[in-house]
């Protein structure tokens, strides 16, 4: 199928929403696609510091305004149609229990985060919260910036990344550098995804995505040194993603990844009780925010 | 002599201003102290994205309003004196030249930097931006927060930190945690500080430091694990300040330093031509801004 450019982003989410489309790469050029991560509202203030002391890995890009509200953004520019769900706008979901991936490729979240709550839903949250359990099932969803949107500036320069190229997902890799630490999100590292160039496009490349800070901005390394200096096991055999080709000339570079909260997640383990919910790899939440929102996104969602 | 606690952060400045002060620790408690780093208006934006690619390390508390002027900070809240001069208010200065120190515990920096510029200055500036280099000697400054700031709030909660206890200088040790690259700013690293904790009050510790993000926040690593995953040569042997001991049950606790943006300077080395200013160590600016601002400055200071 050809992805219809003129689509609004309001317009991707409804196919999402019925399920129309899968991956969301290309649609609704011009506007900021985002990683989904909601966890349970007790854990919400530990995984907002994780990601305001780790802006280059997991960007903000907005955070549901209420807890248990899955219908409204904050900032309200980041989602502006009124009838928004997070639980069917995105076009697939993961569960996951204990920091362990237990379903995937989930087309809605509407069984599993009921909302409004039904009369036997209320009186369970009321018996949960009696029972000192505050926040009960009420979750909290975080949009954190995705490389999708960089990688249309890198194409529109003439430095296509290489797996769009080959029809294949980008190579992403387990680093050793460490996640800053906040609250029960600890012993976490920075996932990377690599895009090979050659060495004298390096410096056009990293001006090019500079400044899209929201969506994980200029590379964090590069070079085949830097192999060996993020502690990557082995650049012929990623950890997600495909092994990507490297020709005569060509280096790896490698930025901060989406992926890196979900691992956050998976690194907390048993210390969340209850679910968390993500995108599936690939099948973003597209939001209202646009290249031109870049610049005052960098200061933070907060200034919105 | 006795710090008399009442003094408010304008008369602590007064007080740096006429060299009547020099280590300002305990003074005008209650208000964010700030590391001061000051660099050609040309480097600035880059100096910038580091600070937002890396707030753990280096916090922004507030950038000068207007390349060249030493007089006002923006959010103007920061800084709310009408006579204030970046140039004076610091009790000791340092100025680095190509990535190296070239003069400590200097006064001032009324002879290094002009304003408002003499006629002879203005020429020369003229000739300068003729020549292509727009900026001239215009400087920019950044104003990064500082661990003061939560010591007292540990002291507070009866941990107060040994080396307060010692009157020592806090151990702090370069590490291998990557400062994310923005710009000329490549290859720097995070420097922490070390302060020894018991192994049962690291969590309380966490959870005191943990609001003051604007000031480092809570510890990055902890325990006799987290020196070797911290890359640091030698627990015994500082790479700045002075070595701290360890009572039985003791654990080192780290936390990102606010040198680390003078090793980024230092990094940086030959591509920075001009001279870059910071405060000589211990020898802070104190702001207007209160701990009760800790909350809103999470967000950034975009925000105010």
């Amino acid at each position: 199928m050809t992805i219809p450019s003129t689509l609004t982003s309001q317009q991707t989410r409804l196919l999402a929403r019925q399920n129309t489309i899968t991956n969301t790469a290309g649609y609704s050029p011009g506007t900021l696609q985002a990683n989904l991560l909601i966890l349970p509202h007790k854990y919400s203030e530990d995984f907002h510091n994780l990601c305001l002391r780790n802006p280059v890995a997991c960007p903000l890009l907005g955070i549901s305004s209420a807890p248990g509200n899955p219908h409204q953004i904050t900032p309200s520019r980041c989602i502006q149609s009124p009838d928004f769900d997070l639980r069917t706008d995105c076009p697939r979901y993961r569960v996951y229990k204990h920091g362990k991936c237990v379903e995937a490729n989930k087309r809605d979240l509407l069984d599993v985060w009921p909302y409004p709550f039904t009369p036997q839903k209320q009186l369970q949250q009321q018996q949960e919260e009696e029972a000192g359990n505050k926040d009960g099932e009420q979750y909290t969803a975080f949009l954190i910036g995705c490389s999708f949107s960089f990688e249309s500036a890198l194409h529109d320069a003439n430095l296509t990344p290489r797996h769009h190229l080959t029809s294949t997902i980008v190579a992403m890799y387990r680093t050793t550098i460490p996640l800053l630490p906040a609250g029960i999100f600890t012993n976490g590292t920075c996932i990377v995804s690599m895009r090979p160039y050659r060495e004298e496009d390096i410096e056009r490349v990293r001006e090019i995505t500079r400044p899209y800070l929201a969506t994980h901005g200029e590379p964090v390394d590069w070079g085949w040194d830097a192999v060996k200096r993020l502690g990557i096991r082995d650049i012929e055999d990623p950890d997600f993603g495909e092994r990507q080709d490297f020709e005569p000339g060509e280096v790896p570079v490698f930025w901060a990844c989406g992926v890196t909260p979900q691992m956050a997640i998976e690194a907390a383990g048993e210390k969340i009780e209850g679910l968390v919910f993500a995108h599936e790899p690939g099948h973003m939440l597209v939001t209202d925010w646009r290249v031109e929102d870049l610049e005052r996104l960098k200061g933070g969602v907060g200034c919105f």
